[in-house]
């Protein structure tokens, strides 16, 4: 049977994979806030009922947070295992969405169709690329393609606190010959990217205690300490002038790019002057002396990624207040380890906190170190020539900003190598307002899964 | 008839008088947010009504903004104005009140009876000890006291908008021989306290935007300018190591106090440790050489009160925020300006905006100069004595750290002198949760404008 008969049944299908899409979309699976703990279950349950009827023995498997989704078809050729997520990011700031992010809508942008609603790019309408095409083999050949293991998760926007667990009580069940990872995106638009490194990460957040209730800045104003001022200062401390993280020690373990992995990047089709600008920057921000690509696959970082305390309503409100928080992400790079990253970080702030003031840490967030593919496996280049036959474009092996955990869990914890291959695009706006997804990378990426299952099962 | 009939009045009536107190704590009378409006206009309605039931002729007056209650008792004697404001401060954060802010009641502390909720000392109990003052005079008397104006208003806390304008309409019916300010606190508990000067206020609030769009701190984290990071380098770079204001020429207009004005401070009764140890500080943290009393009376100041981007939530969210918001109030002294003071603040944080950035500034936010009270006038020596008969404790003249512009406003647009008196104590918690008002407080500061009145009037 040829490749050509199932690409012919995804291009015949699409309006229907699309709008099987829009349904799971629908659903607001918002991971990180309980409230939302049964749209979760949803969204779960919506995937075994469909992977159940193509064929797949699909079913949810409970954990103490939010289900996870196995499904397997047993065949022929190398087990490959297929990973995705099927929660979502919050919709905050909800005003700046045009349209209601759980409705859904296929819209014609100057760039061509999109499908828009939070989730469309991550994770849902790329895992869906993997579904349709298994979908697509089962109605042109009347069976399921090769030898597969679905695994789908529902906490990957919030830390993923059950995956470590349930992938050691399961591994037998979950240890493939190779994991296939949907979750990540094309250097540019139209170029097909494998990715080859992921950054890690290391999540934060601390409350800066000063008075011991919030204050008039008149009664108290300058013998008192205000805690927004010193919280300021802490996070201004984080960096030099030049970008430079100043924490004591955080660069250990962060080596410099290959230069024949830089002259592969410098060619690679990324349009920095699109990628900076699409947002509205003239230049990199980031450390003096390393470039954009570099500054976003290959160097650490330290994010604010929120900062509050006091009064924030409408009018003026004269308070010293009690207390300021603040989130933080670090990337990670090399052999960077999250545990002692954490260490340098907070012994850097705890140094600088005032007399009078107590920090205070968020004892339950995470932290995963850097990944590096094996990208000298022979299913790298079946990949590669599956990818640059379906996009007509030489398919690259790059570096990701990114942080997924799970294919360091892959390895660590299973043994297993992964494969990471996405088709989002950098004005996808995932994890912000009006997230999209282009019904090209939706219908060339079910293509691009069927002719890669084609090569790695032939 | 003695002066001693009416404070046998006042105590005989104490309980009535909580009563009433209460019923206008119960009025959520937040100025800042328009939520309120109807609120505010209800607390006036309900001052009106009791002014007119003790004899006053009094109506609301409105304006743009909140309304004004004008209130009127013609009689022998030196025309006093009295000034107080019946909005409140919001409640945030609400889950910080171990009552509910707008259910007032009578509680028992280690300290004594207070009453507790929102504007118990700002600036409802305080603006009530007047009332009930002439309340008492009424009963015992048949006739109120003197020759009275009572104006109030419902902005002081957001500003107060509409003041200029309806003193400017209304100058001829507002300027009397001398204006009653009920809106201080006692230097320390049981010390009768007149205010000599009050430090002055700007306030400002500014967004400061960076991306087009918030955006994924894996795909963007390095290159990309975050606003999180540069509003806390922008914060940080408005004081110096010593705690001075790094503002240029920002001290200009900045006196030293005179050596015999800081004798004086030093033996007014402060209780530096309780003042500094009530609220959690081992030292003052304003600037370095001077003291406590100078840091809170006679130094300016720039504090942030609001500080917020990004992501708030529970859990974590990887992203790097499009904007980031502060706002501002700095205390001025002296002969400081808040024109040339606001031009100076933004001139200093424009000059550290960095590329890819800009700044918003709100415009509609005002200033006030620092006050000053001509305490050589014969009233002030009067009300020294009739308090030091009330509180069998010498009274003071102090500076006052707080911005009360009203009595510039008196002083420039009327041509009358202030005298600020008040009941209120260090730990009332005003604009902070558990907001409370002494029972002792409001018992004999109703009691002390009695013999006030009584002094003013012989």
């Amino acid at each position: 049977m040829s490749v050509d008969a199932v690409l012919n049944q995804v291009d015949a299908d699409l309006d229907n994979a699309m709008n099987r899409l829009m349904e799971l979309l629908r659903i607001q699976s918002i991971s990180t806030d309980p409230a939302y703990k049964p749209e979760v279950a949803k969204a779960a349950e919506w995937l075994v009922k469909d992977l159940q009827s193509i064929g797949f023995k699909a079913e949810i498997r409970p954990t103490t947070g939010h289900p996870m989704v196995v499904a397997r078809h047993e065949g022929a050729g190398p087990h490959l295992l297929f990973y995705g997520h099927y929660d979502v990011q919050p919709v905050d700031p909800l005003a700046l969405w045009n349209t209601p992010p759980f409705e859904p809508q296929i819209e014609d942008t100057a760039k061509g169709k999109v499908i828009r609603g939070r989730g469309a790019s991550d994770d849902k309408g790329q895992l869906m690329t993997f579904i349709e095409a298994c979908r697509a083999y089962k109605a042109a050949t009347g069976t399921l393609p090769g030898n597969i293991t679905i695994f789908f998760e529902g906490e990957e926007e919030s830390g993923s606190p059950s995956l470590v667990p349930f992938m050691k009580d399961n591994a037998a069940e979950l240890t493939a010959d190779l994991a296939l990872i949907c979750d990540t995106g094309m250097v540019s638009p139209g170029v097909p990217t494998i990715a080859g490194s992921l950054r890690g990460m290391l999540k934060e957040e601390f409350t800066l205690k000063g008075p011991r209730i919030d204050l008039h800045s008149g009664f108290y104003g300058g013998p008192a300490l205000n805690p927004l001022r010193e919280i300021s200062k802490l996070i201004a401390s984080l960096h030099d002038e030049t970008g430079r993280v100043a924490v004591d020690g955080f660069y250990e373990g962060v080596s410099e790019v290959p230069a024949e992995q830089l002259a592969m990047w410098k060619t690679c089709g990324f349009d920095e002057a699109a990628y900076l600008g699409g947002v509205g920057m003239t230049k990199a921000h980031g450390e003096e002396g390393y470039s954009t690509l570099e500054q976003q696959w290959s160097r650490p970082t330290v994010e604010i990624n929120g900062l509050w305390g006091g009064y924030q309503g409408a009018g003026s409100k004269t308070v010293i207040p009690a207390e300021a928080h603040c989130k933080i992400t670090c990337r990670l790079v090399g052999d960077m380890d999250p545990v002692d990253v954490r260490a340098k970080l907070r012994a850097h702030l705890e140094a600088r906190v005032p007399q009078d003031a107590e920090i205070h840490w968020d004892s339950s967030l995470d932290g995963a170190k850097a990944a590096f593919m094996d990208t000298s496996r022979p299913e790298f280049e079946k990949a590669r020539l599956a990818l640059t036959d379906e996009w007509d474009r030489e398919a690259v092996i790059t570096g990701m900003g990114g942080s997924i955990p799970i294919a360091g869990y892959f390895k660590d914890i299973l043994g297993m190598d992964a494969m990471l291959i996405g088709f989002a695009n950098e004005d996808d706006a995932i994890h912000s307002p009006n997230e999209k997804y282009d019904v090209t990378s939706f219908h060339k990426g079910i293509r691009s899964w069927v002719r890669i299952l084609d090569r790695l099962n032939g």
